[in-house]
């Protein structure tokens, strides 16, 4: 075996366009935990992969260091299928609210750990801590057990997975290699493949709510995990969302909690919906209870139809600490302090909601998290939102604003009033799913 | 004027393979010093320079930036121009301790900073320490009333001088960013810019023997470090000079410094000669005292032929605390305690002598170092090199290795056997001085 080689010698491979060997990338992730890789030496080689790029074959690699840098873990002794959605992220995207129930409730065991909101989209922790009592910090064990009793665990990163990521997310974040394809990747997919899954759908969006403005750009992020995935044998498939327009009628923690409720109730339908059923049922084919999409679409309206997966969300919130009674009663979950409607100028069509705009209203009520260590306000935010393609009469309700502090109220309404395209005739609105990636 | 970019606004803007801005460069030089831009970022914006490049401007704001990062000299009291010669180094060259005498014997005044020797080439510090009592630690008062005094300070780099540079040099030396012309340019030329010039002589070295290997590079490196002095309002010549054999007839401390005493009693010719006294010649035009080279050269020779250059020379060994009876007596130096002759097993003609083979000899008898807190051995070395172009006898010294230990003695030897090339025919020999640029 050739020696290790040192952390300048791995730099100018990558800096002079060369490929990583699987030994670099282990010293590298080595190195970043024992101190062996120093941060400035981080900082060089993450801008010679942002510039010169990794294959996939190295990008796997770097996952699989990634990975291994911390505890792995492994539930042997839950039987079902084990199948986690990731989605890059967007503004209203309460999927995995209603996902991971509904799964659950098909026969999936669903191993989620879920992140925080940060910049403009909303995370899944911070809208599950909005039901009173929710408690999403869950040690492995209770992780374990959890899963084998109720098929959902809904976590928060522990310290003892993937520390290089935390490591490494923080350094890309203050030397401006944030956005490169591999590294994003290799994050993305090391933290969800040490959480014990057998296999995972990926929702990668694109357009202006998103992270990725290009379906190009959401396309090759895609190809990459769905091969690190195949890679490190957890079969995995992405679809390629839109996400212009944000996703349901609502944005913000309590009011998104309250219609991910109403659509495990079977009472929504449109976008969030069909984005939501999509997922699922790749998620149920992934895990072999069905054969092909069609079959598991139609398990899972059973598993809506009978009630199931909303029982199977009262249970994840009874099993978590929260109050399951939130289920039945919105008013037990935090409200804002007053109400104001935007109405519409003028009568016609939605044509157009612009998600960035409405994820800049949430943040001026305060729903929004611009640092890492902010609070989050759970009450505020906006529900009612006209969807694009529906009619709508002159002065009636474009979304409700709810409110707890005057301070950017102001603002939150002109950005409101501007985030909707009314026009006079019915538009024709481009599907919300635009690619598979398997 | 707009707001001063943040760390990660500047290495965002050259990982794009944008300009710089002035500011921009400004506040990364401050922050290296008061630590507001962290190593880390600095190890990422110094691998997207490597990559995307400076221009020439970037490289001159750089330039000037890190030599206001620390004191800059100013000598008004001397009023003979101020010139002092820059070699990218190479193996044997002592053209340093040859030329400023030289210099300061034709009026000049030579205002001198230097290096330690690294990795294969010497420094002229260490050959200057070589002398019993020579102090190179002058401060700058000392420096200035000196160079006022004799005409000549030569000197190490003080603390004050550009902090940035040795703060930058240490962050390249790990992070496999050395290689970079703009950043080579703009950490030779910030610290010769702060010693007190009025106008630079470069000897911009290619070949086997050099950091360079190719004469482009070199060529590149000139031609910046010219536009930069001339920027800098600092007129700057550059010679391209060879490096593929050792310069002179001998490597080593006390054995270079024998070689130039011998140069400066007019005693030698060859390769080190030509290349010193066209150096030379070009400080003296641009000081103004002659309009061209060759009145220059004859100016230099009347200094060599009068003894006015040795005489300089014992002047300024006496100033800094040395013993100037070395020049008449050479066994007042350090002496190796045996010497071993390599002969030639031929005769015929030298046709080469392989530089980088004559300094691991070198290294191998203990004459080199290989990290900056090593000590070096002064005694030791090689000389008496055969030149090539020289006709040479079966059984004539080839060269002779000045021997303290016997540890690596049978490496030098074999090394030392290798490194020459003799044929039966008088060889063409390539000129040492390739190109000129101003």
């Amino acid at each position: 075996m050739a020696a290790a080689l040192s952390p300048q010698d791995i730099i100018r491979k990558k800096r002079d366009g060369g490929a990583l060997e699987r030994d670099d990338i282990n010293r590298w992730i080595r190195g970043v935990i024992d101190g062996s890789f120093a941060d400035y030496q981080s900082g060089a080689l993450l801008m010679a992969i942002f510039l010169r790029g990794m294959s996939t074959e190295e990008t796997v690699w770097l996952t699989d260091a990634m990975m291994r840098s911390g505890e792995i873990i492994e539930i042997p002794e839950v039987v079902a299928p084990k199948v986690d959605k990731h989605s890059t992220g967007g503004v209203g995207d309460k999927v995995s609210l209603i996902l991971a129930p509904l799964a659950a409730a098909a026969g999936l065991a669903v191993p989620m750990i879920s992140g925080r909101g940060l910049g403009h989209t909303g995370g899944t922790l911070d809208k599950l801590e909005s039901i009173p009592g929710f408690r999403v910090g869950l040690t492995v064990p209770e992780y374990r057990r959890q899963l084998a009793k109720v098929g959902i665990s809904l976590a928060g990163q522990t310290a003892s997975l993937v520390p290089a990521d935390r490591k490494l997310y923080a350094l890309r974040d203050v030397t401006a290699t944030v956005e490169c394809v591999p590294l994003i990747c290799a994050s993305i997919m090391s933290k969800k493949l040490a959480e014990g899954i057998d296999a995972l759908v990926l929702d990668v969006k694109f357009g202006r709510g998103a992270f990725m403005k290009r379906i190009e750009d959401a396309r090759e992020l895609a190809k990459t995990m769905v091969s690190i995935g195949r890679n490190m044998n957890r079969p995995t498939v992405a679809l390629l969302t839109s996400m212009d327009r944000p996703l349901g009628r609502s944005v913000g923690h309590s009011l998104e909690v309250i219609e991910a409720i109403e659509c495990l109730r079977g009472r929504a339908a449109g976008d969030l919906m069909e984005v939501t059923m999509e997922l699922t049922a790749r998620m149920v084919v992934l895990g072999g209870l069905e054969s092909d999409v069609r079959s598991a679409r139609g398990r899972l309206q059973r598993a809506l139809d009978s009630g199931e997966a909303l029982r199977k969300f009262r249970e994840v919130i009874e099993a978590q600490g929260g109050d399951p009674r939130v289920v039945d009663d919105h008013d037990l979950l935090p409200a804002a302090r007053r109400t104001v409607d935007v109405p519409a100028p003028r009568g016609g069509f939605v044509h157009d909601v612009d998600a960035m705009a409405i994820a800049r209203v949430a943040a001026c009520l305060g729903a929004g998290r611009s640092r890492v260590e902010d609070g989050v306000d759970h009450a505020v935010g906006v529900s009612r939102l006209a969807q694009a393609g529906e009619p709508i009469e002159p002065g009636a309700v474009l979304c409700r604003l709810h409110v707890n502090s005057e301070v950017h109220l102001a603002d939150a309404i002109d950005l409101a009033k501007g985030a909707f395209a009314i026009g006079g005739s019915r538009p024709e609105l481009s599907p919300m799913i635009r690619e598979e990636i398997a």
